[in-house]
Formats: C-alpha cells, structure tokens, sequence
C-alpha cells in the first residue's frame, strides 16, 4: 500500500522507481502553510495540519478515480487501473485514517482536537459533494444551484477546511479562524470554475487528460450548466449532445464546446471564477501577512493544469 | 445516503420502511460496553464509543462487500447491489468520518484524544488485513502463519480496539487498557475462527449466507489452509479443486467441504478457538466484574450466524 500511495502522490512509477515525474498540485497543503503564517504562526508547527490535509486529499482522489472510472491522473494510469479498484480503495482508507493519525500525534493535543472537528465535517461535505456529483451524471437536467451546491461539498469544503487548520496551528482566534475558512472557500470554487473550464479548453499535453474530457464524459460543468440554461438553440443543440445514448465522437466533443462557448457558457465560467476570486480576497483577515495566500489565489486562478 | 447506512445496518429496507429484519450482532459495541462497565466506569459514559466502534465497523463491512464482491450481507442484498460501487464507497466513506465526529464531540477531550489514536491505528491494521485477505485469492497456497498474522490484522485488531474504548471510556490506567486490548484481540481470533467454520458449516437459513459460501469464492480461511498444510491425500485434492481454474459446483463444494474435514481442518480451527477463548479469559484484567464480557465470550464461541 505504501508503494501505490507514493505512486499516487507521483513519488515514484508503479514498480517503486523514483522517477522526476511531475506529482500533485499541492495548492491545498500550501493553503495550510500560507494561512499558518499569515496569521503570524510559523511553517514547521502547521506541517502536520498540512500534511493531513493532502492526506485526505489524496484519499478522496483515490476513491473518487475507482467511482468516476478516471483512467487517468496526473497523466499516468489511476491506482486502480494498476492494481485494482479493491488496493485503490483500500489505499484511499489507509490515507484517511493517517490524516487524523498524523493531526493526533504531531500537533498539540488542544488543535489536534480542533482540527479533526474541521477534517471530519469536511469529510462529510466532500462525501456530500460527490455523492451529488455522480448523481448528476443519470439526470438529463442539473439547475445551477443544484451545480454550485455540489461544488461548494465537493471542492470548496477542503480548502476552507485546508485554511482554517492552517489558522488553528498558529492559535488564531476564532474569528479569524473562521474568516480563514470562508477564504478557502471561496478560493475553492475559484478553483473548481477554473477546473471545470481547463476540462473544456485545456491543453492535453499540460493537464494530462484527454481534450475535452469533462465533455466526453458528459459532465455537469459550470460551464455545460450555464450554457444549457440559457436558452437559446445552442443550448438545445448541447442538451440533445448530452441526452444522447450514443458515445461521444470526436466531434461531437469539440461541437459541444463549440456550443458551450456559444451559448454564454465559458463566459458565464471566467466571470464566476473573477468574481469569487475577488470574495476571497475580501474575506481575507490579514492581508498584509498574506502574500503567499494571494499569491495561491493568482496560481488558483490562472493556472492550465 | 444516511437511506443507505440505515440499510446497511438493518434498520429498514432500501425504500427507508422499517421491517424488523434482524440487524447486525453489534458484538464490538457490546465489547465496548461490556469493557467500560467491567472497568467501573458507566454505561453512558462509553456510548459514543460503542457508537464509533459500530460506524467503523459498518465501513469495514461496506467497503469490504465491494472489494470481495459479497453479494449478501444479513441476508439481503449487499449496498453496492442496490445502489452501485460508487454510492458503497461514499457511505462507507461517509461512517468512517462520523466515527471520529462521535468520539470527538462526545467524549471528554483527553479521552477522545486517546480513542481516536486507538481508532485511526486499528484502521491501518484493519487495511493491512483486509489487503492481505484479497491477496491471498491470487495465490496458490497460503500458510498457517500468513493466515494467523491476516486474521490479527483483519479481526482482532479491531476487537481489540472495542475493548481498549471501553476501558478508557472508564478512566482505566494503562495497564488495564492493554489487558483489554489483550483480551479484545484474543476473542477477536475466537470470533474469526468460529466465523471460518460457519462459513462451511454453517446452516444458510441462519447464516443468510450460501451453503458452503467461503469454499465457492476459495477463501483461504483457517480450516482450509490448516487442511491444505496437513499433507495427506485429502489435502492434495482440496488444493487441486482452490487450483482448478473452473467455477466449482454444489458437488465440489460438498466434496470440498468434506476434504477439509478429512484432512482434520475444522478440528484443528475449534482447538484453536478453544485455546484463543482460555487466552482471552487469562487476558481479563477484572474477572469479578466481568460477567457481561465472559457472556460474550461465550456467544462468540458458540454462536451459530
């Protein structure tokens, strides 16, 4: 198990090899650690926190690849394409109870405590999130509360919760702690707009997936929802793309995006992620020890993979 | 999903109509009960506990039932026959994340800073085990050892933990919270061993099992691999029938469940039980008030589901 965690991670291939591949993001931990010392804390006391926090990361990926039938992360076959959807799960499980072994033993016992309150009501939120998610994939309809709900469990949950520990290891109070988690949440559905968008228009050789993925798998995007309640013959044509029971061609992948843009739906996207960019910023509670905070929020923003 | 959990722990059927099925033995929240009371510690007091132990063993169950492709569970049909893989997933995902909510809101701090380390290093156990257990189907043979260190992983562990619970639940010093631990593990392997010979012997009409389940799906369980370790002529043809590449029928399952007997399996796992059973009961830290615990020490022997 340890050497399908670490080849999650992208620490090494299937066979153990260090191999320089690119591994994760890791925006959520660096969350943490941005958030630990904005509030005037230092690095080495919130490592734990961040290391939970990608810990519980990794697990919701790992079981999250097993129930979407990802095939791909990170641009190498998924753990349970390599060894199994029984090892992926047990993998993820395995993740999960370090997350909390690891906030248990390494922080003080008065955060500790704090910070798995936080882990396990997000957990909760994300099981929430993605249980709806994958609810959305039998309706010919989802609304775009329906969609933001979702995406408010599934994404922003974790990175409210991934600032909000960060918070706790430097003793904020508990206003700031909370301001902290508001933060994360917004950045989250920064992140999640932004997502959803690269998973529509991004480059397959920078983000490791297939062109047009998300279409593909005719997923409801905020994209693919904005564009299909819109109204206009677009969205008729996009909505009769997705209801269909034939598998995607090629073509149909690059006509529905072509649809999507069409009918407002990329638009409506970007001006989503500006505008919750700029709620994050405003809930902000120290801006002026929160460099690399802002710094994540451009990265969240403008990133391609 | 809180539909799902209700079913997976027999309080209603899949439409949410309560039926008065038989729900789960609830035996380690019982273990954890009957520990904190034989500690001089309340009933009350150790309630969250036995609750968390339930959540935790329930997502060992469902998580379990999908990666073992067990398609009943108490006599109906398991969570991923009725609602798919993925919801399974989550709602086993969804329990492990309340156990650790239940101790943490409702146990005093410095407990629940206790149980929850119990809790999150019997879940890497319970992992280890259960891998083990999946890994032994690939394989053409399996010995005593293997078996026994699978079973620690996979059962007693677990027990173990409902005792420890219970015990610190009470206020216990350490030296008694070991020795309930002690005992949890030994009736853990009581509990594993009888449940191996259940799953042979064991009447379907109680069970809610098939007849003979264990040997249709070639489980190295404890009385096959101790018949396959016994070197005779019987011992060959039981490991040539978990060889065959073939689906066994009733009449090699009969056979099968004849060679194991031939070859002195199923005496070889009721001595072993015995033996646990007289560990688990010198483990016993306060024999005198310990009735509850020695009760169930007798069910777990002689139960027969």
């Amino acid at each position: 198990m340890i050497r399908m965690a670490g080849y999650h991670f992208g620490w090494w291939d299937a066979a153990g090899t260090v191999t320089g591949d690119r591994p994760g993001k890791a925006l959520r931990s660096a969350l943490t650690l941005g958030a630990a010392t904005a509030c005037g804390g230092s690095l080495a006391a919130a490592v734990p926190a961040a290391a939970a926090i990608e810990l519980l990361h990794g697990f919701t990926l790992l079981h999250d690849d097993v129930m979407d039938e990802g095939r791909t992360r990170r641009g190498r076959p998924s753990v349970w394409r390599v060894w199994g959807v029984g090892n992926a799960i047990l993998a993820g499980d395995a993740l999960y109870a370090l997350a909390f072994k690891v906030l248990r033993e390494y922080l003080p016992v008065a955060v500790a405590h704090e910070a798995i309150g936080r882990l396990t009501a997000a957990s909760l939120e994300l099981c929430q999130g993605q249980q709806e998610d994958c609810a959305f994939e039998q309706r010919s309809n989802v609304t775009l509360d329906e969609y933001l709900g979702m995406a408010v469990s599934k994404t922003a949950a974790l990175m409210g919760c991934a600032c909000a520990v960060g918070a706790l290891c430097a003793d904020a109070d508990p206003v700031t702690v909370s301001a902290m988690d508001r933060f994360g949440r917004e950045l989250g559905l920064v992140f999640q707009f932004v997502d959803d968008i690269i998973g529509i228009w991004g480059d397959p050789s920078v983000t490791g997936k297939p062109v047009g993925d998300d279409l593909l798998r005719r997923k409801y995007t905020l994209p693919v929802v904005a564009a299909m309640s819109s109204g206009g013959d677009a969205a008729i044509e996009l909505a009769s793309l997705y209801n269909s029971p034939d598998q995607m061609t090629s073509a149909d992948v690059i006509r529905a995006a072509a649809l999507v843009e069409a009918a407002g739906g990329r638009h409506v996207a970007e001006q989503y992620a500006d505008e919750r960019l700029a709620a994050a910023i405003d809930a902000l509670p120290h801006r002026s020890t929160s460099a690399h905070l802002l710094t994540l929020t451009r990265v969240a923003r403008h990133r391609d993979r």
